[in-house]
């Protein structure tokens, strides 16, 4: 495994260094400056999750994943191992990247242009919510597994801890819109808030979601009711 | 040449269906059903819009392109044929649909998430404003042709008659929100007004933005300043 990265999003630094000029200044924080936590934005690629099962007829035996990347939630990483899938017309996405660590179910998590690409109708499920969705072929260096069910397309979420919902007024299972600014702004609306102490606070956007706005490390982004 | 389809856009039928109803009722007809003409949006898959000389070099001398459906704003058609296009890193899109008539320039406009695909970064521009982008190769049955520039993402536009024009109060070059719903529902801000006698209000987004709002004929769309 590879230690923890020691990048901060930019986010986290604007955040830090944000609430420090006020300070040093003597002003009130605007509102986004008095947050508990700075709000960090990510585009969930296409990914899937997979049984430790899963994991072993694919890779072999006893295969354990091996980090490539941490992820900004705790102990989440994408992992060195990719998978090619088969869909329904036998076309292929090569490279689909394994979140780790090794889930209860597997799950594949498509952007709607990737299940056009592929010739499958995908539904839009809350990631584990995978009763009677499509499943999809996956092919590993050491063999095939067939995913009988679970091939989804997440619904756009964010992260929070108990403190950040309690800033923003929220609880679990309420949703919120996040307005992306720049040349290409959208609002996403229906936001889903998944809260738990062990999160922290990001929201999650696929690949159209944050193509269709140009997503950068620098657009700013403001979550509200 | 095929006759100009006889098939309605749903939002076409729903307007005049909702204006028949409330003037049978005698009820005070809200916004939306008042307006001058219904609001069609349609998503804008990647295309290309070429010269008659490049149709030439790429199909044979004297080749006209032929309509193969005809779209919403007058005169416009799909063509029946399709170009390989080539990307800077030699990745490939095939079947890429030229739209007809021939134009003065040529152009192709592609989403993001194709732009990834192939290892391009395009920049965001205004149809037609295509000093400095990068270019690509076109290959058809009768040969290769060069562009030297032109691949861009579209600005997102709503082309407008004056008379809607008039009725959102915007001018040409004005910019507006489109609120679409559903499920994944998504406010495109920035929608480029583009006025002119010879236009039909429709709203043009591309393949990300119709993907991340899950655009069906019967997602509810609100246009507005």
């Amino acid at each position: 495994m590879v230690a923890p990265s020691l990048t901060l999003h930019r986010a986290v630094v604007e955040h830090l260094v944000r609430q420090a000029v006020y300070q040093r200044l003597g002003r009130p924080m605007p509102r986004t400056a008095a947050a508990p936590n700075p709000l960090v934005v990510n585009v969930s690629a296409r990914h899937c999750h997979l049984t430790q099962q899963a994991v072993e007829t694919l890779f072999g035996k006893g295969f354990q994943l091996q980090a490539f990347k941490w992820l900004y939630q705790k102990g989440q990483f994408a992992a060195k191992e990719t998978l090619t899938l088969i869909g329904p017309r036998s076309r292929v996405i090569s490279n689909l990247r394994i979140l780790g660590p090794c889930r209860s179910l597997n799950q594949v998590e498509l952007a709607y242009t990737d299940a056009v690409a592929l010739g499958f109708d995908i539904p839009l499920r809350l990631s584990g919510n995978i009763a009677g969705t499509p499943g999809c072929m996956l092919m590993g260096p050491a063999g095939f597994f067939e995913m009988k069910e679970g091939v989804i397309r997440a619904i756009r979420h964010v992260h929070m801890h108990p403190e950040d919902a309690a800033f923003y007024g929220v609880k679990n299972g309420d949703e919120m819109k996040l307005e992306v600014g720049g040349p290409c702004a959208i609002t996403v609306e229906r936001m889903l808030c998944r809260v738990d102490p062990s999160l922290k606070l990001e929201a999650h956007i696929d690949t159209d979601e944050g193509n269709a706005c140009n997503l950068q490390p620098d657009t700013p982004c403001t979550l509200s009711r």
